[in-house]
Parts: structure tokens; C-alpha cells; sequence
């Protein structure tokens, strides 16, 4: 206790130089750096590496004379057990090396506008693949410069050798709020006299929590951390997946944490998947196999999905069983995918179908791994496939390479329910995981297009409605857990109408102001009111009018410079801002506001706010109340009877040959 | 399901003209009105009035002639029973006289702006004070101008004649959303590496659902017509209480609708008690016994609540067992007052012990009931209470009239303990009902004082940390429901951090903006470090330092014109706007943002978003996954055994002596 104590306080007295705009490393507030730091929790049985760094900064208000300790040492002991050396404890045999290198950071926006970075040199040594498989709390102790200490104290969570559910679906709403919810339920559902006349899938489901998004070093997070949250039960830090982040120059060095799928295949050979509506290789799909820092590395983490970690012994998958989305450059042969490889034929190599359009999508056989991309970058969103699908062919987005649109495209419902097929088939008694992903809900609230962010969270919906029918189908909707939830939200708010004719017609912008109607003057949702002339065909769940009249009036708490009229924009997504200043082609007839961003931000920001979870099946009833997001994994993978109390590994041709 | 269609038809044709900015009457598109309208539920045996309108525009798009047909007819039928006049059905011996009036409404924006008025004449009955004792659906048709129908089809729930929960407590937080809860944590809670340390009350809760709060007749709502729909199981029309709102000039003779404090103490004589930071007039606070659409109306509004409806017969609770909060104004003699008369006489008249301030607050017998009114209007924030009390002196708010401040002010915890002790000892078995508000989460959020809003929200939390305590102390926690939740939102969010030191001391608005840090740069809390020289004794739940040098940076969807500096006001709360324009006193070192509200708006607006319901206790399971408004009434009197099948009426004297 008295270490913990000692923590604590070298953390307050430090963080008011390092725990702000710019932090030396945000796990690390001592110079000492045990990583996982303090407080993290693991899954019995679940691998990951440990780090230590100790720092020795040349300059600035830490610096100490800039020659790191190389003589550090590292114990670790279980709460009433034996202090013992890492590598004793975990029979390591060869000690790992020490490496150096050095970084530098900014010690706040004064030192950033004159320039005066803080140059630190690293000492540092890290032990790879270890596990813990007895519950209860470690503290593992790094003393350095002769009469510093740093400790972490683990908590090792409950055995849970037995599956409770069979299979596992997780919906991904990315960057979906409970604010966005309620925006698309009155868009895409009728009220009358305040009663609705259906309502949002989501809406029926019988449990419902909340989960904080934080990331471990910052209050607020991206789709890449938080995404490892909800797969590995391990915060991080933005940019980073399936790792802690240390501060080497190697982006592919940073101690690694094994994730929900690897868990899955080593332990039980169970079949998975995943869906998206981004590119695979975007933050969230790619997550669930990405061991880097760096978000951005899209080859080299294509590469990861299908052959695993490549520099380091560790859990492989051998490969999802079904891969679908877009982002043919990533897959190309090419400056964008890795080492200039062609993934297509890499993955045909392993036995996977390849389709590249909607029509082959659903030929391929259900009996074989299977990747679609049907596009280059993102899949075009719900409200351009569905109600300006004259928009599609704007993009050259063809993901054979050739200089053309994608026009024969899937959506979020059509991918989802091939990948159920397939995993079904392939999954036999194992079962299987399943994570779809709806990504345009953030990517197109970044640039304030709220309607075709709504669009796809109303596709979401509609997803999981059909996944319910298939699963009933299949005779599986008992035996799988549903999950939804976000990684994050955006601060999107609807605070009333707006008569769009009237703010059109006003000469001044003060004057477009009072085309908003609140309160009492907002009336109903003129999206559900049929208008003659205007009809999608996109069934009952979805508005029958994109473009009425009376529009929602809504914003966001933080938002660029741009220009405001509330219509959607129908000749494509949204463009507010560019270089920092409005778009002279945004809503030219709308009245300018400032924002609250710094000026040179062309787009929109993710929230603090918690998101819902959203579940039904087995284990459902241990997803209500309010939990941390690294819980959404504890909650699956305990349902899923991955808290091992042995190294249970099935053979690697086990693995790849599934 | 004729007449059903048929209604449906008209509704959607007749609503591109009345249901948006302005309307007729919200609830009656067509021009014969059944009030309470079609799809409303009931609790069996709550008791309502029946309004019937037929409306003769005289000019306007609807014009029929202008002449209101006084021969409508009226009948009601159950589902596979006999079709009866309203008069025989329920045994109305004296059938209501045909009252008349006229009333005039834009059609929109542009007939506002050229003055040009619709006006309608209008032909009415009423039947007063009736009930539904049997679950099931009821049709009631309308038939005028000869051809016309309009029909209503109405729900009377389950029966639930036994009581599951002796107490209930129900906690409304004014305004309250999931961002700002999320916020409050992060500003009342330390994070090390990702796991907070402490966590707020809210999150301990087993049991978490999202209410849908928007009105009848728009998708907005207001606190008075949300608070209807808490309390009574009727959504209204923004600044309606307990009616439906009608067409007529009169405020105070709209169709009624019982309310869970009128039901409480006719069936079971338990007591109640209302708790708020507001004044007691307020609409959430008042709800509980008003009966009007226009919540402005405060002397008469607190006439009501000690001695009910005046006008009409009524069931009325004999008065509040329990009444805390401010709002002297309309207990003073005077003209805030009922006919200028003397309140705090009325309510000592009726056995109430009267306190004005804390020290009297805690000296009140626990036997007696209790009215403690504890300033003019509003108390003032916990903030001002507890972080810079000499703000305090600033008021001229002393609830005894003189001129002077009040600074013996109990806080919303001080007020909900006491309530509960008096509660408990008057209600022996049978038991009560406590609403307690904090109102000023919802006023602050109003002005954008964000800072103040989330310390009475950390002061609703910690009182309901408190009333747990207090609870278990007097055995009865598990024989309380306890439920928190809000009546509708507010469109706040937290994107980051600001350096205020640095924008302060940035020279152009534009650079001011990059003191804000996003993403990694927002960095971990401020408020939880402890800073030499700043200390509030507020408790380990709140913030160590209001004003630390890194803020969060937050906004609105939607606000006025103001200036943004992300620091604390000082000196009060936040004025940021006045006359439609940014005040020149406000945030003077900050950066001027437009709003995109009405340019003459000076304050921000409330949300549409789901607010979170907590529930724990006796019926707690009832109260996962996403409901309306309306079902939060349902599923307390449903707990509280108030559906009952006969007019179980305790005699007046039992309430009014009890």
C-alpha cells in the first residue's frame, strides 16, 4: 500500500506539467514507465508484453542531466506471494536487451509557438508474450536512478473456462450517441399525438447501459483506442490499437495486448468475421488484429489480419472467415498496401472467395473464408446508394483499380447477413463473432452532414433488424449475444425546425436566424409525411422525405467554421470548410457561423460523452447500469468463456487451416 | 379500423399546413377535436375530463364558412361493446352546455411577418371528472359538419391494485443528459490510467433506461408539459400541467388529467412531498397538483397545490406533506401571490411549520408538514453556495421580503433529508412520495454556464448518495423505488480542453481558438488535482479546483450569440447574451462566436435527445431499455399498486387531515 501511495503521489505532484495539451508519455507521469501501467485489468490467460522505460530528459522542467538508467530492475508479485525477477516469474530465459533511443515533446502551446521542444533519452527493456492466469492482483515494481520506484498493480479477473453464449455479434455504431438514436427515430418513424407508430430496432432491445469512452491518457479518445477498449480490455491511446503506446521510434515495437478474436481462435477455433462500411484497414475493423500505435499504417495492418504479427511470436488468427468493406487501395497492388503486394491474390491464396461487387457477393459459396471490397476508401453512404444514387458516379472509387465508379454496391444489411451465412456454415458447434460496423455515422459527422450520418444510423437499425429475422432463421437468435454500442460520440444535437423556404428567401444572416422554430414551434417530424413526387422505396423504416420544408434545426457543440441552412445536400456529402475557412460552395444560401474549434480545423470533433450498449441473449443481463468500455470486452469474453486458468492453445494448422 | 384509416388519411393530408412552426391546436389536425386525443393511455380508474371541439375557420387555408357546428354528437364504445353516449357511459346525468369562442393562429412565418392572423370560430362541451376502470381499448367518435368524423382511440393499461414499493423517490435532474453526467464525472472524479477512482452514485445503479420526453403536439418539450407526462401518464403542449390544452381563452378549464399525487393520496392517504432548487411555482415542482396550460400562472399554481383545483370538482391531496425550495414571491402577500394573499398564513393555517431558512430547516418537527421556502425565486447554485459564497450577497433574495440577501440557504441535500425524515414519520405503513428536482442543471444550461449546471448536477448526485445512506439508516432502502432521470435536455458537450491561460493571452479571436487541444491534446482532468492555495472543502466528490489553467472546452448545438473563454465566472452566473446581442461584460477575454438560434434569443435551448432513467429498488426491472415518457408514470403508479378497478376513494377529510 505504501507504494501505491507513493504512486499516487509522484502522479499529482507531476501532472501539471505533463498531463495537458502536450504529455512526455501519458502513461508515464514518473520518469519511470511500467507499461501496462498501473490499474489495468487482464482476462486470465490473456498475452500481452510488458515494458519498462525509464527517461531521462535533457532539457526542460524535468531534466535531470539526460543520462537514462540502464540499471534498472523489475520485479512483479502477486498480492501474498513472492516478489520475483519478470523473467523469473514467467520463465523467460534469456533476459531481454536494453534499447535506447530518444524522443522529444512539447511542454505546452508556448513552448510549441517558440519552438523549445524537451529532448529526452530512453533506457529501456520489454518482455514479450507473458501471461496471467491465476486471478487476483499483481504489482510489478520498477526502481531506477538508485532511489526512484515505480509500481503497477494488475488485477487478474475472474476464471471463466465455459461459453454461455455461442455466438457473439457486435454492432459498432461509430461515433453513434443517444442523441443521434432519438434524431433518427424521428426521422425515420411517425408520432402521432406523441405516441410512436413503430419504432427503432434498438428500441426493443431489454437491456440497455452506458460505457465511458476515455482513453487512458486523455479524456477523450478516437475510433482507434477505443476500439481496442471494446476488443482487448485495454485502454490506449489515440491512434493505437493493440498496444499500450510507448515512445519509440518503432511504430510496431509498442507492447502488445492479445484481442477479443486472437482470444477466440487460440482458445476455442471458433470462426469470425468482420464488417464495415469503412475501409478494412480503418480503426475499427482493423483493430481487432492491429498490434501498432500508429492508426495509419494501412498496409502493414492488412498484412496483420491475414498472417498475424509478423515481427514478434504472437496469438494469430490465421485470418478472418469473412472480411467485408471497402478499401481496395489497401489491397491493390501498390503504394498502399504492404510492400507494394497484391492482397487480393494473397488472399485468394489462403482459400478466401473474392468479391468485388454486391452480385458476387452474394454467389460467393457460404462454405469459404470470404473477403469483399467493393470500393476504394469508404462505402458510399445509405443516402447516396438509396436516394441520390445519381451521386455514386462522382466517385472513382472502382475497387478492381480500374478508372471507374463502384456502382454495384452492398450495404451494411446485405454484408452483414452474407457474413452471417458464412460464419454459420463455417463455425459449426464452435460458433462464431461477428463485428459490423456502420461507419459512416462518424465519418460523415465529422463534416457536419448529419442527414447522411442519420442515414446510416437508420441503416444500422435496419441491419439489425434483419440479423434478428436471419438469426431466427438459422435457429441461432437464442444461442447469440447482440451487442451495440459506439467507440464514441459527437456532440450532434437537435434543438428544433428550421422552415428552410423562409431562411432560403431572408436577405441578412440575422434575418435566416429566425426561420428556427423551438419548442412548441418545432411541430412534427415532417420526414414521415408523405409528399407527392418524393418517394425512395426505401421501406418503412427509413423517412419518406429527406428534404421537407420544416428540416430539423440542429448542430454540434464544437464544430468548424461554415455555413448553416439545414437542407440536406443533395448532390453529395458535405464539405463545410476547407483550409480553415467556410466553403464557398456550402450551403450558399445559409448564414455563416463561426466555430469553437481552432481556426484551422475543417471539421467536427469527437465527444466526451458516454454511448449506449445496447444487449440481448446470453449474458444480456450483465450489461446494464454504467461500466468502463474496456467491461464491454470483460462482459463478451466472460460470455464467451475466455478467462482461461491454462495456456489453452489449440495447434497453429488448427488455427490457419480452419 | 375504418374510422381509424380514416383519420390517419386525414391527418396526413391536413398536416403540411398544421404541423409545424405554428398550429391550429396540435392535437387536432382535422376540425373536430376529441381531447384527450387519439392513442392516449390511461391508468384504470385515473380520473380526466373529456373536451370536444369543432372549429369553423373564418379565413386561412382551412376556411369552411366560419360557422362551428353546435350539433356535433359524441359516443364512446370498448372494444366489442356497446356504442353509448359520453353522457350515458359514465352516467352524466346533466349534459354539459355548448360553450363558444374564437381564437386566431398563423399559418406561417410569412403570415406572421405580413400580420395576417387565421381566425376560427369554435363550438365545445366538456365532461368533467370521469374514469375508465377496465383495461382494454375505447373508441370515442366525434360527428359534425353532417359528414365528419373524428375518433379517438384510447388504452386503459393493466390493473395493478397492490403496492410493490412502500416510498418512492423520484429524482429530476432538470435538464439532464447522458454528456452532462458524463462530465460531471470527469470534473468530480479522478482517472489513473483510465479508471476513475471514485465514481458518481449515478453509476452504481443496477438498472439504466432512455425515455423519450417530446410533447404531444411538437418534438420538443418544455419542463411543464415533460413534467405532465412523469407525473400523469399524459404527454401536453409545451407549458401545460395536468391538461390537455384546449382552444379556449380560458387558462385554468382545459381537460384534466389525474395526477401520481392526486392518485397516491385518494387510494392509499400517503404522503407526499416536493423538493426543489427552483421556486416551488416552477413547472417541475408545481406539476404535481396544476391543472392549467399556461405555467406562468404561479400564485394561483400554488393555491392549487394546498388546496386543489378551485373551479372545477376535483380529487385533490389536501396539500403537500413536505414543500421545499425558493419562490417567496408567491407565498408573500402581493402580487406574485393568489389574489394577493398571505401563503406562508395559508399553509400555517393548515398545520404546516413554516421555514425561511436552513437553521429553521433542520429545527422543523419531523411530525408536522412542512412548507421551508428559503428565498426569492431560484436558490442560488451550489456553486455560489459553496465556491464563492460572496456571491451570495449579490442577491436581494431573503425569503421574508426584506431587502436583503438570503445566506442561510440549505442546498437540494439539506431540503431531500429533512423531506425524507418528515415523510417517514408521517407516512407510518402506508408509505410516500418525494420528487426531488435539481432545477438549476436545466437553468444554468439555459444562460450556458456549464460550470454551474454540472455543480448542481454533482450536487444531485451527491444527494442521492446521501439518500441512500439516509435510507438504509431508517430500514427502508429496499423498500423504496428510488428512479433519477430528467425531463428532457439540453444540447451540451465537452470536445476537449482549453488552455485558458494561453487564449486569454492570444491577441485575434482566430488564434484564440488553438488554445483548444482535442483528441490526445485534451489531456486527463484538472479539476481533481490539487492546486496550493485552492481548496473549497466541497467533499471528495466535486472538484478540487473549479478554475484550473486547462479547462474542458465545451459548447451547445444550439446558442445565442456569445463570448467563449471556457473559464469560470467568478462573480455569477453567466449572462451571455442581451437584447439579442453578446454582452459586452461577458468573457471579455474570450472569443465571439454567432449563434444559430433566432437572432433575439438570449439563451440556449433544450434538446431532443432520450434522457437516461437510473432505477433501483422495488421494480427496478421494469425500468431497462427505451421507453416514452409517459411509461415512467406507468411504471411507477403501476409499482405503487394506484391501477385499480373501482373508485377507491378515501373521504376528503382522510386526505385533507391526514
Amino acid at each position: 500500500m505504501l507504494s501505491m501511495r507513493r504512486a499516487f503521489l509522484l502522479l499529482a505532484a507531476a501532472s501539471a506539467t505533463t498531463a495537458q495539451t502536450y504529455q512526455r508519455l501519458g502513461t508515464c507521469p514518473t520518469l519511470g514507465c511500467v507499461i501496462p501501467p498501473d490499474q489495468q485489468d487482464f482476462l486470465p490467460g490473456q498475452q500481452f508484453d510488458i515494458r519498462f522505460e525509464v527517461h531521462a530528459p535533457v532539457n526542460g522542467s524535468e531534466a535531470n542531466g539526460g543520462i537514462p538508467d540502464e540499471a534498472f530492475s523489475v520485479t512483479i508479485a502477486k498480492d501474498g506471494g513472492q516478489t520475483k525477477s519478470i523473467a523469473e516469474f514467467f520463465g523467460i530465459t534469456e533476459e531481454p536487451a536494453i534499447e535506447k533511443w530518444s524522443f522529444s515533446w512539447y511542454e505546452d502551446l508556448y513552448a510549441k509557438d517558440a519552438g523549445e521542444a524537451s529532448l529526452v533519452h530512453v533506457a529501456s527493456k520489454i518482455y514479450r508474450r507473458v501471461a496471467l492466469y491465476e486471478p487476483g492482483d499483481y504489482t510489478v515494481t520498477l526502481k531506477y536512478y538508485s532511489t526512484e520506484t515505480t509500481t503497477a498493480t494488475w488485477t487478474v479477473r475472474p476464471l471463466a473456462e465455459h461459453k454461455r453464449a455461442k455466438n457473439v455479434i457486435l454492432f459498432v455504431g461509430d461515433g453513434m450517441t443517444t442523441n443521434m438514436i432519438t434524431a433518427a427515430r424521428l426521422l425515420g418513424h411517425k408520432t402521432v399525438n406523441g405516441k410512436y407508430q413503430s419504432l427503432l430496432k434498438l428500441d426493443e432491445f431489454p437491456v440497455l447501459g452506458h460505457q465511458m469512452t476515455h482513453s487512458i491518457d486523455s479524456f477523450m479518445t478516437d475510433s482507434a483506442n477505443s476500439a481496442s477498449a471494446l476488443y482487448s480490455g485495454h485502454k490506449s491511446t489515440v491512434n493505437a490499437m493493440g498496444v499500450y503506446a510507448d515512445s519509440s521510434p518503432d511504430l510496431f515495437d509498442d507492447p502488445k495486448v492479445e484481442t477479443i478474436v486472437e482470444l477466440l481462435r487460440r482458445i476455442w477455433g471458433s470462426a469470425w468475421g468482420a464488417v464495415s462500411t469503412a475501409f478494412l484497414a480503418d480503426a475499427t475493423p482493423i483493430a481487432l488484429t492491429a498490434h501498432t500505435r500508429s492508426r495509419g499504417t494501412y498496409g502493414p495492418l492488412i498484412e496483420q489480419a491475414l498472417n498475424g504479427v509478423n515481427n514478434y511470436s504472437w496469438p494469430h488468427t490465421g485470418g478472418p472467415d469473412v472480411y467485408f468493406g471497402g478499401g481496395a487501395e489497401n489491397f491493390l497492388p501498390g503504394s498502399g498496401s504492404y510492400k507494394g503486394q497484391d492482397y487480393f491474390a494473397k488472399f485468394a491464396e489462403k482459400g478466401y472467395s473474392i468479391s468485388l461487387n454486391k452480385t458476387a457477393l452474394e454467389a460467393a459459396p457460404d462454405s469459404e473464408r470470404a473477403l469483399g471490397v467493393f470500393c476504394k476508401s469508404n462505402l458510399p453512404v445509405w443516402i447516396d446508394r438509396n436516394v441520390f444514387p445519381e451521386n455514386l458516379n462522382s466517385y472513382t472509387n472502382d475497387p478492381s483499380g480500374a478508372k471507374k465508379a463502384a456502382t454495384d454496391l452492398p450495404g451494411l444489411k446485405e454484408m452483414t447477413l452474407k457474413a452471417i451465412d458464412v460464419l454459420h456454415k463455417r463455425s459449426g458447434n464452435e460458433g462464431f463473432f461477428l463485428m459490423s460496423e456502420a461507419a459512416s455515422i462518424d465519418k460523415q459527422m465529422h463534416v457536419l452532414d448529419y442527414q447522411r450520418a442519420l442515414g446510416d444510423l437508420l441503416e444500422l437499425d435496419d441491419t439489425i433488424r434483419a440479423t434478428f429475422k436471419k438469426l431466427e432463421e438459422l435457429g441461432e437468435l437464442d444461442h447469440t449475444l447482440i451487442v451495440v454500442t459506439a467507440d464514441h460520440g459527437h456532440g450532434f444535437d437537435v434543438f428544433g425546425n428550421a422552415d428552410t423556404k423562409y431562411l432560403s428567401e431572408q436577405p441578412t444572416d440575422r434575418e435566416k436566424r429566425s426561420a428556427v422554430g423551438i419548442y412548441q414551434n418545432s411541430g412534427l417530424s415532417q420526414y414521415t409525411v408523405e409528399q407527392e413526387g418524393v418517394s425512395y422505396n426505401t421501406g418503412s423504416n427509413f423517412p419518406v422525405n429527406w428534404d421537407p420544408r420544416y428540416a430539423i434545426a440542429a448542430g454540434m457543440g464544437a464544430s468548424p467554421d461554415r455555413r448553416e441552412n439545414y437542407q440536406i445536400n443533395r448532390t453529395g456529402s458535405r464539405i463545410p470548410n476547407t483550409r480553415g475557412y467556410v466553403s464557398a460552395f456550402d450551403n450558399t444560401d445559409g448564414f455563416v457561423v463561426n466555430g469553437t474549434l481552432p481556426a484551422d480545423e475543417t471539421q467536427g470533433v469527437h465527444s466526451l460523452t458516454d454511448v449506449p450498449v445496447y444487449a440481448r441473449g446470453p449474458c444480456q443481463e450483465t450489461f446494464g447500469g454504467t461500466f468502463n468500455s474496456i467491461d464491454v470486452f470483460f462482459k463478451i469474453a466472460t460470455c464467451l468463456g475466455l478467462g482461461q486458468s491454462t495456456n489453452k492453445t489449440l495447434t497453429d494448422s488448427a488455427c490457419s487451416a480452419k
